[in-house]
């Protein structure tokens, strides 16, 4: 049973106020794709203040891998202008933390961690287009598996800010040719949930040598025809961190994310 | 020398109403491409009244191939919705004759053909949306080169009404698999243009067995890497009409539009 089945088994679908009550007590503790159907899901990074201008200018500078949809103040675990009650030490099922750039760990919650000089990022993820996709009748291949996108470090590098850069990382899903068009035509329209595709067919121009492997989530999923399209991942950012190397950093678990109020489709352009 | 290149050297840029002014005294003869930048140019089809409903049920069945701009009263050679002194027997440059669906020669004015039962249909054309695209900064490679789009007769079937029918024909364009998708993107917004493109990548997929050797037009002009994109096609109609085989049929010669007064942009979403 993938995670993403166990998180759905296990737990029941919840608004995001509801969902977050229940990971702040630790009773969900999953993956929250599926999660809060309709509202933006976005990736965290969570950074000392010393970082954090040099990590803003980086988000900036690489919207599509990095869509800005919150800031907090420095030291302030809240961030009202993505849901009235959310604490980001206990909102989010699982983190990831950072120590000079390698990971060292993960945590149910920051409780113990916070300093009064953090400041944190929200991005928009690939939840709100692939919803949307799927309303419009577009098969999301590995969703209907039941699993997750694979992601690729590409050639393509991201425009640095001080000690923030290093390559982009996409993910990849794999459609018949004529919804891979409407599938590019849909996404241009969700600029906070990456956007349109960065490349489309050829893996080796963009540096991946085999589709079959990626380096994060799971093997593709294709049907005969397919062609691959690839699009600017939230997991970039982290890549961005192995690279400056800051003296600590948090991210959330890969699928475990911030349930925001904000609708999806708020940002659709 | 091609015919594109042709009709830019002996004669100017004009805008719509003098360029139809030069048409109707047999002045420019040539393709139509660039000339009024910024105005919507048409594909042409006459049929006689008894044929011209089906067609009319053909068009709104199959919008991206056969984008309606404009259609006239039986008998009205006036098109007063696309120019105000548009008479379609006089301002196409040259007009090609099917009898029985059958070629049967071109001619410069439909004075003495023109009969009073004729219905004239005007479909949007490419010329839109390539103009858009090189504002845009993507190369028309074609355009460079100074060639004609290639075309080619799919194994994709239209949506018949009466008579008419057959496959669809599509236009190709080559591009970097970037400015793939951000041409994707920008013709979605111009239906009158056939909108965004039916198929990317696989050439057999549709039923073309060798892209070097289009049925229409000329050879693609590729670079490595590039990632083959078609769109539906106004040539489309002309095949419909072969399947058909109206008693009469008349449409503009490939390349040589109506140019209308109405701004390419106009019907922009």
């Amino acid at each position: 049973m993938s995670k993403r089945e166990e998180a759905s088994s296990t737990n029941g679908v919840y608004g995001p106020t509801e969902l977050r009550g229940h990971i702040r007590a630790g009773r969900f503790t999953g993956q929250t794709a599926g999660q809060a159907p309709g509202y933006l899901q976005g990736n965290l990074a969570i950074l000392p203040a010393v970082d954090a201008n040099d990590f803003l200018r980086f988000c900036t500078r690489n919207p599509k891998s990095c869509p800005l949809i919150g800031v907090g103040e420095p030291g302030d675990p809240r961030l009202p202008g993505l849901g009235t009650d959310i604490d980001i030490r206990t909102d989010v099922p699982r983190y990831r933390v950072f120590h000079s750039g390698q990971p060292a760990g993960t945590l149910p919650d920051l409780m113990e961690l916070w300093r009064d000089d953090f400041v944190t990022f929200v991005l928009g993820c690939s939840f709100s287009f692939e919803e949307a996709l799927r309303r419009t009748g577009i098969p999301v291949r590995h969703i209907d598996a039941g699993l997750n996108a694979p992601m690729f470090t590409t050639n393509i590098q991201t425009s640095p800010a001080g000690r923030f850069g290093g390559p982009l990382v996409v993910s990849l899903r794999c459609f018949a040719p004529a919804d891979a068009i409407r599938a590019i035509v849909l996404t241009e329209r969700y600029p906070q949930a990456h956007g349109a595709p960065i490349h489309i067919g050829n893996p080796a121009a963009i540096g991946i040598a085999d589709i079959q492997k990626p380096d994060f989530g799971d093997a593709p999923v294709m049907q005969p025809g397919d062609i691959p399209v690839f699009w600017a991942c939230g997991v970039t950012p982290q890549s961005a961190i192995r690279t400056a190397r800051p003296e600590i950093a948090i991210t959330h678990e890969p699928g475990h994310m911030l349930v925001t109020d904000r609708l999806a489709e708020s940002g659709v352009s």
